[in-house]
């Protein structure tokens, strides 16, 4: 027997829906004891006051402590990115672990860890990038997987500051790296993201100046997707990549946009894994998408190839808001579905005003990673 | 000498931004004179309280008679559309008509017209419809198009309910169809599209119960485009479309988009103004794109392609600001610039969820409408 | 032993936060027995979106679950107001049922009562408000209060019509009564409250056609407070008022505000209950204020007293938060506090721009209602 | 002759309507030529891209300029404050200098500066600290007022940083203060508010450390009231006091609120301008209150009185917005109008979460400030 991982992408009513999860355990193609993360889009608003996150997990903790025990429930990474501007569609995906006769390899991989908490004081800082490198490696090694180059996408769940993690803070005496919660939010993804770079060799640790983070967007992660939210104190990280040691249908590749409308990486890497994709998916070819994960973000420069945009001096829609339903809009038409994970805030993750891109599909015979 | 339509976009860098226009008429690439329509995306929200519009109006007035007289810089139809989300990218559309010697041809041809005032309880009821309707044909023979085949565009920019209008509405005991002055724009926007529906024999006025307006909404045209805004009174209407009768290397043709992602018409009407358009237009032939003019609205029916969307239930953010962000995104990675029209508020403008875009570009060698 | 009436008010960090709740039922302040509703405050945007009133409903329900049985959480009517617009601060009001050696007396008194399941196409209709009706008489008859008159407040949580209820209305061919997800809260909310005034005899339902809900908003109770919610599909109804067979030290008065700014009638009923009130509450009286529980909303002539007002013109921020906000400011300023309970959209309720205000406070010696 | 202030209040129908302006400018009630400042609340969201505000600011000059030179209109402070939430009500109060037989005195003396540019790098610095300062003085030398004792409110007009001047800095190398548009304007209210306390002597520059700006709460003037504007690039400054060596009918005074709710000192500035104020101004009294300026902002403690706020932790509303709102409710009720002028952003003015509020009154026989 072999190891393999499997996918589920199940549509949400709600955040707190997950009828589609119940159905999908107990009619047994989700083994509830296999899985190891599951990452949905929720309908807040993604920023600090995003509840949808939290009630989304509380339901998801609730509905598999039917199945499993208390502490197999909370070994697994919930990683819920608000947010489904334009059409975006809130949707889980469940990704699972388990085993299989030796069938087509190499294959999917999947490998998961947790940190410990984090201080106040420590986000946003090069704690965290380091922090969060060992944790990458960690969820490697779980993976089974040795060479960084094998690692396609690394998607982490990291904490943000509040105005009560502030003033308790402030009563220690801890000097924290901003009082702005929203900005907190960007200086935690982009920290984690950071450490995903020095975990991947993208770069190394002595490459990154504290006062980098949230300001050297040159430095940055080609396969990190990095999500905060209110609701935890450590980082969640799951990794994904192609290994010999598992097997099964389904493959992953990645690209990089240099910016928000730079669909050819994207349209290349959808041909690696063995789509047409000129124009669209088609209708025949859609169901072998398995999930399009991918970050999104304004350009720093306030311009999109020379074209002013306006996300950055919007004090009534946060720019995290306008970027996902932009480039949801740019991913959604190649692909042909609105069901897609895309997640804001990709400070350090792919360059400045681009972002990582996963694809996640189910093998075209004969095309192998 | 023919008539010649001339189509000049322009990036501004706020609301009133007049610099870039003051410069084209001061170089000569603008003849203040031949000035008959302004389109521009503005940094406002698109929707009641959207004043940047009326700002870039007053500008652009302003500007325009240090060159014109009063009754000229009145003819002209300002058409401002708020809402530059994603990252679109404010810019005005100059539409200008001039003469030259005759050159290819038929080409590019411009028409306007205005109708009178509009009472608040005629807002999205059938005499809106006709008032509309009629207006649309004062603007074709102005433009010297006798067949409604040959329109591929027809833009206009319609009033709105304020409370001030309602209260005077009440006042004279008149009934008004809607006292939600967001609901009134779509009901604005959506009689008059079925007004340029009538006008080009895509319905007919019988087919049209009162009722069918905000509601009905298989009943539409392919080529409306309608903006509500609370600066006028009145309807300000300018068609475009293609005639032997002028000259010039513009052309224009239209694609009707079935829902907001639906890319491949839109490729296949930039393929058949000349375009390569495998994947995104490349940087060699983006300068000859002059004007993409595209509608974008959320379906009604809460999905796209049977994905859930949340447009609709979002109490934070009007749907028109998502859908101009979504598929701003769409239409921008097609053609690889931002800087696009995208106005939202679709109904009635094409199919329900869809909406039209129009491409105007410069002749390829050899390519002819 | 006679019936005596207890409320509580417990701060909450979010909007799952019951460690309040849970430490007062571990300390014996609370027996979860008696607790007949929770009222809430929680921090979405109280629209149509706001998925904390489901979030803190649901942890309210887990934490009750530990101590009582299934049916009996089911019995507590759970009105969670989404909104803390300005300073208005997250809180629980809960309202518990006992007994006590005979006291003070006559004392606040609680019943309730629920409705069934309504329909879309019932919403913001007749059938509506004599649902209601019926509900209240029960809930007085449950809190065994027969004169109207000793009625100070009827809160009551009401459902609203979603994108898929609306579709799903559509597939049975009914009609529904709008197609407008945040002003189907306001119709549900507004004949809610007509079904108060029913009850409560302050209408008749013959003088209420059909068309004068959400319009004709010189019909109105005194003494409702609506708030509707995605989270339910009946109403929950909590009628508080004086009762010669309750005893203890609470009491309850009501006032009227005229429009948003009338603080008057609130001042004359802080001191009916025994306040001083003359400018702000006292730090030393204010501990006697149990609940302060009101209604806000824009007046539809857009203005207050002559001067314009831009709620219902807004489109980034809903009207309701509006004015959450501002009389939140208003009522704060006279007891001293933020820790009230204002609830947004008060059709019906009170004038038009006004609303009803409940105090409910501890007995000062020799004051009597 | 004596100098003589003269303050008009009047609404407004759009952030351009300036009708009553020009009214009682041929009316005769004010003369264009001794207008001094016109402070405006508007319609915008107070923030970065609130264009309403430069909208106003134009149609303004466009009107005046009809009566006076270029450089006329040009010497007038115009000081738009966008945010009418809540119940605010758009208006303009024009400040307007002139000259009478002597009468009452000491009144109400105005005087007003201007600074000359401020780099990108400055804003939010020890520079734009004493650049004010400077400012200051010099408005005070204006208006004739030696004693900082005699001056009760002093207005600025400040700058802030967009893309576009953070850019530039960059280019130059230089460093700015934050990237955070929204944090910009707070920093530059912030500085401006500091540079008034050293004016004023409330401070002594020596007191601020440069990392005190946006910081250190504690350190405050207790008569600035500063509001920051993308549509300027200096500061234009008023100040306002009581001079024996000007006359006429109207007084001013001012109160600090030192937190939201506070409005004992507000009742008791408007007793001592000789209001009755036992609760709200009466509807005979209301008349004399010629304009009611203050300032806004939450807490950055997070809470109010012990019960917690949720302003700054909204990422869909702005804490400016929310803050505006509720006070602009607390102080609308003590004076029985929402016309008046609320700004939010008070850092450095007032206490953490307080503010200060001055009111303009005609003077009550025998009352003397």
């Amino acid at each position: 027997m072999m190891r393999q991982a499997r996918v589920h992408r199940l549509a949400t009513k709600a955040p707190d829906d997950v009828s589609a999860l119940r159905q999908a355990i107990e009619a047994g193609h989700i083994d509830p004891r296999g899985i190891v993360a599951i990452l949905g889009k929720t309908e807040g608003n993604g920023c600090v006051n995003d509840f949808t996150r939290a009630f989304a997990v509380s339901a998801l903790r609730s509905a598999l402590a039917d199945h499993l025990e208390p502490e197999s429930v909370s070994r697994i990474a919930y990683v819920m990115s608000g947010g489904t501007e334009g059409a975006l569609s809130p949707h889980l995906v469940v990704l699972e672990r388990g085993t299989a006769e030796p069938s087509s390899s190499p294959a999917l991989a999947i490998g998961s860890a947790q940190t410990g908490d984090i201080t106040p004081e420590a986000i946003g800082r090069l704690d965290q990038v380091e922090m969060v490198a060992d944790g990458v490696r960690r969820a490697m090694a779980d993976a089974g997987i040795a060479n960084p180059a094998d690692i396609h996408f690394v998607q982490i769940k990291c904490p943000l500051l509040t105005g009560e993690r502030m003033a308790e803070a402030d009563r220690r005496g801890a000097s924290i790296a901003t009082r702005d919660t929203l900005k907190s939010m960007g200086l935690s993804r982009g920290a984690s993201a950071l450490g995903v770079a020095v975990a991947l060799g993208e770069l190394s640790i002595e490459d990154i100046p504290e006062a980098a983070i949230g300001n050297r967007f040159d430095l940055f992660s080609a396969r990190a997707s990095t999500s905060a939210g209110v609701e935890l104190l450590n980082h969640e990280i799951v990794v994904l990549g192609m290994s010999a040691n598992w097997c099964g249908p389904l493959m992953i590749d990645h690209a990089v946009m240099a910016d928000g409308i730079d669909i050819e990486p994207v349209r290349a890497a959808l041909k690696r894994v063995g789509f047409v994709a000129d124009g669209q998916l088609s209708e025949a070819e859609r169901p072998r998408l398995a999930a399009l994960l991918a970050k999104a973000e304004p350009s720093s420069s306030g311009s999109l190839r020379g074209a002013r945009h306006t996300m950055l001096d919007d004090s009534d829609i946060a720019a995290t808001r306008h970027a996902r339903a932009f480039v949801g809009g740019v991913l959604a038409s190649l692909v042909g579905t609105s069901e897609i994970f895309v997640s804001g805030g990709a400070e350090h993750q792919g360059p400045n005003g681009g972002g990582p891109v996963a694809i996640i599909a189910e093998r075209k015979e004969g095309v192998f990673a």
